[in-house]
């Protein structure tokens, strides 16, 4: 399938402008294009096996990988780099990387998480993490977890998240957690300024499921950055990895080595 | 002077119902004393170099040495241990403890915090720690921070905290920080899950004025577990010394070493 | 097969002395059993498909692990606690944990190290990490690391260990890297106390060699503790996973929820 | 006093050569200056109140300075970057730095420690740091500590250091220590690898003893990164700081504020 559907965010011109290039380009080589605000892909549908085109930073990405893997189609990371400063990807180039990405079917697949918070009837999607976190300043959750049905650590801290491998470089590393291949099948625990309790990573198979609750006081969930509810002391927080995967389009900047000797050294995932 | 005040939570009627047994035995030792919940201290003075005790947590304790602080007075603090475990500190030590504490004038003195938060008239106070921390889920604050005027790091952090000798077993603990003896005059900077800079606490002396303030988004500014009100981007927190120390009833519960190897190493402060 | 074969160190007669007495025990029901010193298995043999039944600490138990492994025989920890302390497994107990084991063929499988030294002809056994450390006093070691053919981090550090997740609560977590599900199939990258670099752990497949080159100085290569030898600027030291799992009878007491609230937490692997 | 000793090491050719055109200029300017390799300080001595002058790397200023204290001098850093790549400070530059360096006694302090092994009538010196660390493969070291005449932690760890603050952003810092301004009058212990303690740093007053020993082997103890000799289980060794402080010419370039921002956020002490 040849769809392509293109997005970038409303306050992010450039990357608009950047994305209708791209669509004009498309069309001249009879590519079906289009482009849509990220805040509006909830009243979009596209056919299965397109190709989203996310346009902009972390935050876009994120949220045009969900839109992705609700069709099961893949999803093409451009990272234009800060508003501001000079758009560091042209328009050629991104085009070429949508032909070439069309041209084959090839993609890496990612861990992505499936959450059910209490008795929400829906399942929430993740692609970098849920964090359980308090909300009132100076006042610490308790959060008790559970691996399938053993009880593991229970923690007096900022926050507990469970994060992916896609995630481990994201909040997961500013907490002290580990780098975790993007290929792997595992769910990482990790814990924010745990009050006087084992402060490590726990990692675990991603078959497992995890179940987060919390004492006393009442805690808000956070997926992939964006607050969700409040998770009440009788409510539980579960989390699986969704039955499908995230679908990456390939490409050699996703190498963990290369990552390691640019960004992630020099300071931004 | 011989003037003693006891002070506990209102939520602690255990706490409560002993101090008023101390009261009750210091007055047959002919020593005033007065009961006053915690909450009420606000509508209250005391002589200068009256004996201030608080009965219970670390919350009680925080806001007694505030208020002994600003009488100039000496604190004692008797912690009784969680609610609902059998009190273990009887009426009696505690009562031998404030006679023993009015004999002599000997005490130990804490650096406490003298904050100011952009233009209010008033200077807050704080004895472990002021936060300057994110209150959006999912976005971290970037904080700027000064030293004397010369400019230190600039943090992407879920907060940035200076804490205290006397906190730096509390949060900043949690975060990673140093443990530094309550008799040195230094002040502790310490991140909060900082996004890809230097994680390391830096200790400076505690003559010098720390200045934070945030880009591009507000913070709240906690001091000692309590929500002031929030900083704006335009505006400057300014952390320096109190001009007089806490003054605490010495005991040798307080030594470093003893901290350390009983109830530091069991998990808490 | 019910052949078995009990093992202790030599330095601790309390733990040979348990040996002898389970072996007799065993006899009595007519199961084959010997006891052999640790320091004379090099010159044993065993049937393959036996029971190897180690009694003492972690050392103890790698060294017979390793040997298990080599004759694809099982392995039954028996933890007798610190010598001098009174023994806390009654004979009796660990007899039928013998038999139990022996009833069935079920067992837990841990990943563990197949190491190749440069030139070496022979392939080198660890299921906790081996290690490339500095010796030269003050004097960090430069490491070089690559994971299949990708160039990963290069540290200036103490050392840097490749752990299985077996080991993943020993030297790796006193270096502060994350505990890992033992049933995972994961390599583990732990730098201990780097310069100016990434400090946290890096995760990757199993199916993945990683490669360690030293710059300008050897270091040492120890493998589950012990010195293998010297690693000179010009070789490589190559780990991949054995092709062959080491096989534990499993107890509950390996559950990592059961350990993470117990022993971890009280600080003991 | 006006006499002034430039110090290179022998296998730093381009630095002797760069002392040698500075001594050229000094002596032009009326100025009496002396160029000595630094493995020969050992046979030179000095009037009190001179100025060395270190050029090169951290290990040649250590030991300048450590000769620039023994004879009551200043010393005066100049750090030519590593050898190969282009000297980077003209000797004009470094002439004008002596010639102000000599203009006035103006100089920023530095505490040192003073150290005595066992029954060793000397008392050693280091200005970054004294480490007692393991040597065998492996083998962790248990190491007791005490401030003054009371107990802290016991450790079992690779090592564990007493820094200065000026050592605090070399080994300490590797090692997860604070970074604390070098104008402080404080200790540094900090644990490095530590199995199953608290592994935070302890900040205490420069006028304590630290005092630590090792239980059931020995352990050496490095100096400013140079192997004294072992200690062994029945002896003491004993950190103090030294009567005198270290006097460092100052450059802007010692700021904190400044290295934090440029140097260590980069990689580089």
């Amino acid at each position: 399938m040849n769809y392509v559907l293109l997005t970038a965010a409303a306050d992010r011109p450039d990357a608009l402008k950047r994305a209708l290039e791209t669509a004009d380009e498309l069309s001249r080589r009879d590519v079906a294009a289009r482009v849509v605000e990220i805040d509006r892909l909830g009243e979009e549908s596209i056919p299965v096996d397109s190709l989203v085109v996310s346009l902009g930073g972390d935050g876009t990405f994120l949220r045009a990988a969900h839109f992705a893997h609700r069709y099961r189609s893949r999803i093409l990371p451009v990272h234009l780099g800060r508003i501001g400063f000079l758009l560091n990807v042209p328009t050629e180039e991104i085009t070429q990387a949508v032909v070439t990405g069309l041209s084959s079917t090839a993609s890496v697949e990612r861990l992505a998480l499936a959450i059910r918070v209490g008795d929400d009837p829906v399942s929430y999607f993740a692609l970098n993490e849920v964090v359980l976190e308090r909300f009132e300043a100076g006042r610490m959750v308790r959060v008790l977890t559970y691996v399938d049905d053993e009880e593991y650590l229970t923690y007096t801290a900022d926050s507990v998240m469970v994060a992916t491998p896609t995630g481990s470089t994201a909040y997961n590393f500013s907490a002290g957690g580990p780098v975790v291949d993007s290929a792997l099948d595992v769910l990482i625990l990790t814990p924010v300024a745990p009050h006087f309790t084992i402060d490590r990573s726990i990692v675990v198979s991603g078959e497992r499921t995890v179940r987060l609750s919390v004492r006393e006081r009442p805690a808000n969930v956070v997926v992939d950055g964006r607050l969700l509810r409040t998770l009440q002391p009788n409510e539980v927080l579960e989390v699986t990895r969704q039955s499908d995967p995230v679908r990456v389009v390939y490409s050699s900047a996703f190498e963990l080595g290369h990552r390691l000797r640019t960004n992630l050294r020099e300071g931004h995932a």
